[in-house]
């Protein structure tokens, strides 16, 4: 339905998350439970084995499912339709046991489930990949010096390397969080119609099933979908990260800022007017699913207030919600490990932005200095006067300072920017430790 | 990306939002400019012939522009490249005056106006057809007595055909909305590079574009979407208004309420492992849709913060954010017709329904005529015991109140349905009189 | 519950909002009732007359109101039991038509529109003031050139003027919307218990309390709430629309671009640790408004799912959720007022700005002309490749291009920035033209 | 600004987010920073002593804070202000060391993270007391025998106990979850200016400062709001767990269905017209907050997005934001308390609502036992007969199958209820064991 599949997207997530791979895993799921059912006696083993070679996506007519979704409101239904189609061609008696004491959402539920832990599989590599990026940036970019800015101002001096080690330290906890939800959101959904189980859907069989599929073993969730949403926010959260982590490199980017660049390929950020231009592309993608995954998240919390055993529609408002929630997070992971590898950093540049202020970026250091004479709103009021001199007159904050306050000593330290960038190395270096092990 | 393609959708609709389309309809704003830059003596008129014979969508290789769309950050600068390449194996001077002066922003906004164009038209049609549908189900359900309900509670009776004004009043609204917003939303964008035109873009070419497009003149809005904005909050309250009608649906097809039902049709609404039951699905479908499309309102209403001439994401946030939007609103609005058009109501049960509370719906009543003489505090009192006597002992209502209050006249009539629908019937009649000119 | 009740919202707006305000409004509403009933018989006038004078918010406990409304889950409960109670003492007859035939939501609802109408109103009023700074600000700023961005890229010139008036005539767009929606949302909820009327509640009641409000006489839509959204979308869409204007500021103000400045004012945008920042504090102010208004919008549109003829949540979910918006988007007017007067603008700076990119920004212009001679793609890689040598070697693209293209006539023309504002001052005129009237 | 605090909200957590106890927050930082500095030999610990005293908020002006934030932006610079001014008239000497090398965010961050750790204690509270009335319903109802009920349709029976267990599941999870957080979110903010620590602001500083606290030390995450969202979004995800069981209970509610009640409580639930209802108002507050959470959990996302070391505007539009989150979850979760402790179970309404299909619940057992024979497609399609037949003709669906299908044995037993809970009871016993530790 969109051009737009290649742009915010992943391509591995986009297979994973496609029409035939979506009915591939339920049929798997169907295949499991035959199995786990056959294994404890519950239908007989070659019907088992007759259905799962059948749950096979080629023998499967695809539009056919698409078109009848909609007649019985979920996927499962003319899936397992088609199934026992196909199955009693070959076997009449194994046809009787597809989908055994099962009820849709079982298949839908759990197939879901495991597609997102093929996804959190994919994203946590990722995650991997850009952390490795990530400390190879911090570790060349510890004392490079910049200017740090708050609400959009220069502020004062702290180092490249404080900066990224602060989307690293991000990215690490959306990995943890990662490892920490397998532990939820990991299991099977198998209940049967309303999640009571039946002589067919035994704990023994939920037991054998989850043994079968990798999964954690638990009671249906079928209308309490907390874990679900679990997954969910920690999805829009890492795509919150990455999105602050590519405003960042925009924002120093901007033609008059010129301290970072995404990487230059053929072809890449150019613009169609402007030959010279040197668009953030990749970072305009990144905030563009960034501004997206918000309200999605949002759907999906909105969406929890299911009614009884199964919803009449929140459950279905789920289903594209959550691929468009994984496929974009996906999407924004991908570019921005692209965006960090190949991330080019004018260390120059910064430095001389730290100039552009005729030292009134300075102004902190110095007013802490004369605060220990004077007090500190004191020294806060005749620093700020000083400043303004400074802009009005156009000459650098450190000449002006001399002339009024000649009682501060050593006032050249007090305008090296090395000298003003706290403790920004030394937090660097301990934060990259962290990651030794 | 989704298997849901045909659930949550409408044909008409997916067609119009398909790749194809979106090529094809930038491919249209691009002859239109050049066309228009012909009449005006801009570029040659035979270049600007040749550039409109040659944006045709089946020249163009879609798959690049997809895969291309990532480098640049936008659809156009792909197709530009494209299409200059169709028209330079033919003609080499007409390749220099394709997208003459323009930018990537004015086709594809122009192209996203004109499917928002035909969205609207369909949309109208649509909804004329569902308030005519809506005309005939009040017509024939004036007088049909049910109980009105507050808070999941039975209140008071009212007719089926005062709900159903209620919906089509709702309607109609939504319809007027559409109206109006053509006058805002209907409009060209044309500005070149920052939208300040140039040479190539003037007012003059403006004017022409606007007039070859059947869309109205306008400065440009490149990062003004308020009046896009306006459209999307349209739809919004469009997909909450059908909402709105499918949940009163489906609360009134509750098993224990078994008031009307989806229209019957082969395999529709069937559960997979309960062969009884008769599942709301076409509305289950609509409220799913409803759910979702409040995020994607909230999604393009932050996307309004667009950074100076073009925004780097804001922008982007919007494209597939508007599509679904409209492609859910649209699958809301062609179920709705169908729900509406097959609706089968079963007036018995509903005048059977007003009598499971013994009576106690009549209490308001009884209570207005008690307060003229004892006063409205103490008459609610006195019915309020008399309620709880008539829950406790299982009594009628009528009966118990006959002996507390003997001072009561005409008791029989109190309890009558028809005389507690208040004024029902008068205000459909003068509701449905609104629509006869 | 906040601190920051000073920092986000309006004076006058909070005024309106208060406990104090929203009791008295729904005072009002049964007072016009009962005079409505009155006039047409259905109450004696006495009773009326005592009614009105007791419906004066000094008479009513408000804190006991707060406290009960959790026991019947409305404002209007405990509402009328206490004016019931002080009509009681003095006049038991007319204590026996407060609120007579109503339903609480008759009374919260219109109560709720009434606040609107002056909402409305504060809004137009400062609509206005803001429109009038902006025409003044585009008049003095039509001829001032600087340079217009794209993906936060310098990309060419435009002036001043042009820029402000696109933020005009989206304020203005947001005046208009304001305009028609009276005519929607400024109506009348009046319908009993279940919205059908009553004896006491008659068309002619309707229309007599419609008049005696000033409010549009309407059907009930107790539960239809798509006009009180289209106007939370329209605050929503104004909110955004005051948020891109913050936004261009507080991007223009960053220390390295220094064009624009918020009004100095005494303790005004100051750090605690760094004197010289001048912050733009009202801009974040906005900016963080137009962040929280779409979820807002968001929650409004998620409730318009109401259940029968009265929901069970989603009535209850706008309460605060539209006092809020209102609250939210009333303070980022007045703040945006205050923005637009006392901007400052450093118009050299804009000027000197266009030249850090060492003529990059001509690029455009001069790839126009020689696409003349050698075809616009040709053009397009020549001038990159020129462009890419200006940047390596530090040169200024004029002197690069002479060089490169002797054939290009009167260069120095090229880069002149008045030359490549292209039709900026004639298109900022024929805006402020329109606005003659 | 809303009549509605005692409404929505929880008192204990209202007083949490006062005003009052928001600056004595942040006073509470700022005595922990001047201790830890005075321990650490950075300042004199006299001065330290006296800031300690001094940092009361009965010596602070609360009504000038709130009216000078705008100016500065943010609470902390005002607050520090009036502090410095409060120490300077006992000591002058003293007054230098407010504040020292901290930065405004430093203390609304940490006063912020405080304020959490006492709604995090509290919300364990509640949740534990929820569990345990969850745990005493859910043995009562063990054997309880309802329908359970998917798309809003009766499916076939469970107990109650199932319901229940599923809703004691689903606490104990967010109970886990708020658990989790607390290692991730109750740490410091300490950073300085732009978060890169001073010469007052050491590791060694931090470390003690936390352990004043009693948070966790961290790195400055004064633009990484991660944790902070995690938080956010587990406040999402209880309400809507709280939101789903008040939606269960709600629609159990219905006249119609009349399966339980909120608890009695004089003048709760009442109508201001018909004294006869039984209104779930406890349900329906607990609803509109989970309405509106979804939309706060969206903006807190949509505010990641933080430029460089500190925002404008992102920032700003977390405090109130999720102030609000925190106020409608405890809001929530105190009324569920309520709910699930005075729930009124209709055990007997239970047992004869299974009956109002006449049987046709049985269908799925009864096609199930049939498949055996004739294979599961024609037994659908069979027993979907008899149900029509059924429905049509108003006999019980015992007989018509007695009738259609003599060779099922034991169909007595097949109509029981006792005998399609499935596993319902050995489910339950098995959750309820986990807690038994």
């Amino acid at each position: 339905m969109s051009i737009y599949s290649d742009t915010f997207y992943a391509n591995d997530i986009n297979l994973l998350l496609s029409e035939r791979s979506a009915i591939a895993e339920m049929l798997k799921v169907e295949a499991a439970l035959a199995n786990a059912q056959a294994a404890l006696g519950i239908i007989p083993a070659d019907a088992a084995k007759i259905i799962s070679i059948s749950c096979n996506v080629d023998f499967i007519d695809i539009n056919k499912i698409k078109s009848d979704i909609k007649l019985g409101g979920n996927a499962a239904i003319p899936l397992v339709k088609e199934l026992t189609k196909v199955i009693k061609t070959s076997n009449f008696e194994a046809s009787k046991y597809v989908h055994f004491g099962a009820t849709s959402q079982d298949i839908i539920d759990t197939a879901s489930i495991l597609t997102i832990k093929k996804t959190i599989s994919w994203m946590e590599d990722k995650l991997n990949t850009l952390e490795t990026a990530l400390i190879t940036l911090t570790k060349e970019h510890k004392n490079t010096i910049m200017v740090g800015r708050t609400l959009l101002q220069q502020a004062r001096p702290i180092t490249f390397g404080l900066k990224t080690a602060g989307w690293l330290e991000s990215i690490t906890r959306s990995r943890l969080r990662l490892q920490t939800v397998k532990n939820d959101v990991l299991q099977i959904q198998l209940g049967g119609a309303v999640g009571s189980g039946n002589n067919h859907i035994t704990e023994d069989v939920q037991s054998k099933f989850a043994n079968n599929l990798g999964l954690r073993n638990a009671f249906p969730w079928q209308s309490q979908r907390d874990d679900l949403n679990e997954f969910s926010c920690i999805l829009g959260i890492l795509s919150g990260t990455l999105g602050k982590i590519a405003k960042d490199i925009s924002l120093m980017m901007q033609t008059e800022v010129a301290e970072v660049f995404e990487g230059a390929q053929e072809d890449k950020g150019g613009s169609s007017t402007m030959p010279h231009k040197r668009n953030p592309v990749t970072c305009a993608l990144i905030l563009s699913n960034s501004t997206r995954t918000p309200g999605l998240v949002s759907t999906m919390l909105s969406a929890m207030i299911q009614e009884h055993e199964r919803s009449a529609g929140y459950w279905h408002a789920e289903w594209e919600t959550l691929t468009q929630l994984i496929g974009l997070t996906a999407g924004s992971l991908e570019k921005s490990i692209d965006l960090i590898q190949n991330l080019e950093v004018d260390s120059k540049r910064m430095l001389k932005n730290i100039e552009i202020t005729n030292g009134l970026i300075y102004a902190e250091k110095v007013s802490f200095i004369l605060s220990k004479t004077i007090g500190k709103m004191q020294a806060h009021e005749a620093i700020k006067k000083s400043c303004q001199l400074s802009i009005s007159s156009g000459k650098h904050l450190k000449e002006i300072i001399s002339e009024a306050h000649p009682e501060i000593e050593n006032i050249e330290e007090l305008f090296k920017p090395e000298n003003v960038i706290g403790n920004s190395i030394e937090w660097v270096e301990k934060i990259l430790k962290s990651y030794k092990n």
